[in-house]
């Protein structure tokens, strides 16, 4: 909102102080409903998404990643419903994110208020310092995105009273109608109980759901894919120490609180989102764990299979029902596979053209050269500064850390490096 | 800002329609007046940072970082500026991550105005649509942070006179003559012509800097650090491929443009901006260069020494410098361990305590026995869930990727199977 036009008020109001005058409190009141819904003015709910490349479409750049082959459908994000508890450094940014990608519906839980000291992390102002954190965060997000459908929980979860409306709520028919349920949850919790909480109510509706942590220094942090049944669940592998019969909150003594940085918990949301977009668009590799150690920018990675000693009666049953169904799964997936190799055989990649897109005559245009591997010839106006990448050399120092390379003559290289040294 | 304050508002301008009363014109008044600077209400500023643990205090978080441990001084950081140049998709989070963790003074350039097509990126709402970057951001982080230093440059630094003013204001004194220059540029621009501008004008004025960029397929990127004299400027090891004689803009074609995500954005901001506390905070490893392949979560590094025969004079003539300063610089490094070895021996490892930290008693806390590595006994109230971590067994699946392991029993282990399989 522009304080030039709170400024403009104040002096109608000294105006009409002077001189009474209707006809000046009715040009008033005009601009006064004008300033009520400033975003709904700049940004109207909008039906389709649109590929136009046009500076008033804010889908063309999430559209275009369907042209450059990374996403079959864009569009369908509209169809999903993400559950994010926690709407803290991580879960707000997640929020953030998943409303700017034009998500069809959020579902926000927190019991929370902000306060100045949150100030150190994205997303709330001090502006809105003492309303719900869900409640601030519906503001900000109903502002840049009407077209995602926002339902705000301001409860906490780990009540019995909580448990039973956020379970409720995770099976529930969107108010549109649209959605039932919701396609995933995302845990951005700060505590352990909360967590366990969150396991056991995906676990109850063999729900697929992604936790994500900060660690208390504030810079490390992880992200983790949890299916009931098929992987490790949060109980599967508990931390090494736990509170036990005491409340977790007054273990924290007072006048001493944890550490935080907006940049790791920006980082550890946008792994978060990628991973949950990556799962539900159904493009890239969906990371079963993702660790970020910023000190030394160090990415572990690691699978996790359910233990069958759980402690988690839920966690049992749905890796029981997993097992029972992988004659299922197996066929389904043989006949998928037959399906699509007999389809590329007979027509083409896409039948149907619901969204319009239209095939583009590239031999006019640069990019293809640029995306394609084996071009030899570049586009007028663009030449190479080095030789073809085929001839070009290693780079001056070795690449220190990656995957590791099981090429076998890379593995007798450095087994000869290191006897010889 | 308060929507419900503007409706009441209107209820007051239908009321005053009414019935005119001077002092109902006088209480609007008021309410006006208090909602033109309601950040500056709800946070004035500061003047020294404190650790005090209260909600109302929005740097106890970052504070905690040196109880943590993480970082010696961290008020030292209001002592810093920081230069953003372009304030897209990056640059506009990487500006928002300093404003909240409190920098001293931030350059922002960009010569291009808000659009909705920008939406899908974090920072800008639709309600800025039509104003400069420059000018919306200041608008949003002087709202969030009052007590961050901001000075906006629209301009494009490619023209003659854009980059006169670009090098004129790096070197200049800050307008309270606190800062003289600055201590690092982030370049968050998205062509390879703006690149080149800012590597020329940190090149001619050994300005250490840091680079940022993401794919034209919104999948992956990279950031990276550039000393002059000591690193691969940018032109040292040039792109394969580059527009020569033709203006790079025009070679984007009418309704093509490149897909943005807000996770990657955000990623990339974060590795750059925790990659810029780390440099001028003095914690952990700066990293050199840090990929980012979000299909595959695969985080590359490597470091690339300067290009004798780099085609810009500036850094070979930085590169002259450096080899010439090396018997200083040597001789400066052994004098710092030595100094460091002896105070070691002699005192406590801060004698000063001009921010009143004050040593905390640990014994009836349960933060230490989790920091610490061996502790063995655990404070009332925790209980171990698994046995201790020294007995604790390798995880289920392995580690399925990480740094190279050039441990010689593994690198046998791994040729070992490649060769029976």
């Amino acid at each position: 909102m522009d304080e030039e036009q709170l400024r403009a008020l104040l002096r109608d109001l000294d105006a009409l102080k002077q001189r009474p005058d209707p006809a000046a409190i009715d040009r008033m009141r005009e601009r006064v409903a004008g300033m009520v819904t400033p975003a709904a003015a700049a940004r109207s709910k909008i039906k389709d998404m649109s590929s136009e490349v046009v500076d008033s479409n804010p889908y063309s750049r999430l559209m275009a990643l369907q042209r450059m082959g990374i996403v079959d459908n864009y569009e369908r994000i509209r169809d999903y419903s993400i559950a994010i508890v926690g709407i803290g450094g991580v879960g707000s940014v997640a929020a953030e994110m998943l409303t700017r990608c034009g998500i069809g519906r959020l579902l926000l839980y927190d019991y929370d208020t902000v306060e100045l000291a949150n100030m150190n992390r994205l997303f709330f102002r001090p502006d809105q310092v003492g309303m719900t954190k869900t409640d601030a965060a519906v503001q900000t997000l109903s502002g840049i995105n009407p077209d995602v459908t926002l339902e705000s929980y301001s409860l906490n979860i780990t009540t019995v009273k909580g448990f039973e409306t956020f379970l409720g709520s995770l099976k529930a028919r969107s108010s549109d109608g649209r959605n039932t349920g919701v396609d995933l949850v995302l845990s951005c919790v700060d505590n352990y109980e909360a967590r366990m909480v969150v396991n056991q109510a995906c676990n109850e509706l063999g729900q697929t759901w992604m936790e994500s942590g900060v660690s208390e220094d504030a810079v490390s942090g992880h992200i983790q894919l949890l299916v009931p049944g098929e992987t490790a669940c949060f109980a599967c592998a508990p931390p090494l120490v736990v509170a036990s019969g005491v409340d977790e909150r007054t273990l924290k003594r007072e006048g001493v609180c944890a550490a935080s940085l907006p940049t790791t918990m920006g980082v550890v949301a946008g792994l978060l989102v990628q991973n949950a977009l990556k799962y539900l668009l159904k493009f890239g590799q969906v990371s079963p764990y993702l660790g970020y150690n910023s000190l030394k920018d160090y990415f572990p990675t690691m699978e996790m299979k359910p233990n069958p000693q759980c402690s988690n009666p839920a966690c049992v049953q749905r890796q029981k029902e997993y097992m029972q169904s992988k004659p299922a799964r197996d066929a389904a997936a043989k006949a998928k596979m037959e399906a699509e190799a007999s389809a590329a055989d007979e027509c083409p990649v896409h039948l149907d053209n619901d969204w319009n897109i239209s095939v583009v005559d590239d031999s006019d245009t640069v990019t293809p050269s640029i995306l394609s591997t084996g071009a030899d010839s570049l586009p007028e106006g663009l030449v190479r500064e080095l030789p073809t990448a085929d001839s070009y050399q290693e780079p001056v120092a070795p690449v220190t850390s990656g995957a590791i390379d099981d090429d076998l003559e890379e593995l007798q290289r450095q087994l000869d490096a290191l006897n010889s040294s």
